[in-house]
């Protein structure tokens, strides 16, 4: 099991990944990204009951896998150095470029800033989890965030005991790795 | 102005490039990913025609910045070597881990997904484009798609003249960037 380590993360570090993250593609230039940095002892504590919270609602909904869940490592929120909350931001129906159709293609610009955020940590040896186990309501009502904005993800970041050699998932036995070859299709989707 | 090659990318980048994407991150480990290659010339035909009538809608949508964005590349379907459509897979509600509150969890994972082949194929020297312009109903009809799948993106990959040295949006002067200072806050989203 893999586990944060309690020393902080240099400022420095902090800011290369999040330079990382702006640095990401986004849909018409978009950057809709924000990121709180959660310094706040209190506010950490009231996220925790927020996911705690969700975690056992999953579980309730998961059914018969709720026992094999509840098992499972699914944040790191107490014990990371640092808690950032990724958000899209406010007055997001101004941009249409690349949005008309389908709007939420600004969510799929905060995953892509994410997403090289989480690269760079692991280059710089930094361990990163997103939790999505939240009420993104209840969240943003907790940061201040306006109605129109929307917190994505919780991301836990720190120095860790060690890097999963697969994903945990997977090692947990949760769920096998897809053959890439059954996910690639050609010209058409295949009949079942 | 970056341009497409003509000349056909190798299978084995194409497919180091589809693992790359594979091997991203995924809520619950749900890998909820899936690629159509486009070979067929008649079906890249229609999609072309399907993103030419949404860039026209965009155009009007945009009302006064109309005409600067008609200026604009948007996309390179006609000329890239290589079309693949990534998308999300078909019987999404069985996944209830990280999905309950926010079920568009698995969008950013494909996204996540995209954004590692981004960069895989920049490593690689290939240019890649996203197109966010179509109709999604008409792709999935046009690829034979399932109506709880969803098409996310038509990728245009291939050998290219040169690499933008900043984002193409940001030299033709439709965006700046934005300061990272300004998206970043601390513990609370910031007063107006």
């Amino acid at each position: 099991m893999r586990h944060f380590r309690s020393e902080p993360l240099d400022e420095a570090l902090v800011m290369r990944l999040l330079q990382a993250a702006h640095f990401a593609p986004s849909v018409g230039y978009m950057q809709p990204w924000r990121f709180i940095r959660v310094k706040s002892a209190k506010t950490r504590e009231r996220m925790l009951a927020l996911v705690e919270a969700e975690r056992l609602e999953t579980a309730k909904a998961l059914g018969e896998r709720q026992a094999e869940f509840l098992r499972l490592k699914v944040e790191g929120l107490r014990e990371c150095a640092e808690v950032l909350v990724a958000a899209l931001c406010d007055r997001r129906e101004r941009h249409v470029f690349g949005r008309r159709t389908m709007p939420d293609m600004d969510l799929a610009s905060v995953a892509c800033a994410i997403q090289n955020m989480w690269l760079a940590a692991r280059a710089e040896n930094v361990g990163m989890g997103w939790v999505s186990m939240f009420d993104p309501q209840a969240l943003r009502e907790l940061l201040g965030m306006p109605e129109d904005s929307r917190p994505v993800a919780i991301l836990c970041l720190g120095r860790v005991d060690a890097f999963y050699p697969r994903p945990m998932l997977e090692s947990e036995g949760w769920k096998s790795r897809e053959q890439l070859a059954n996910l690639v299709f050609e010209d058409r989707w295949p009949a079942e």
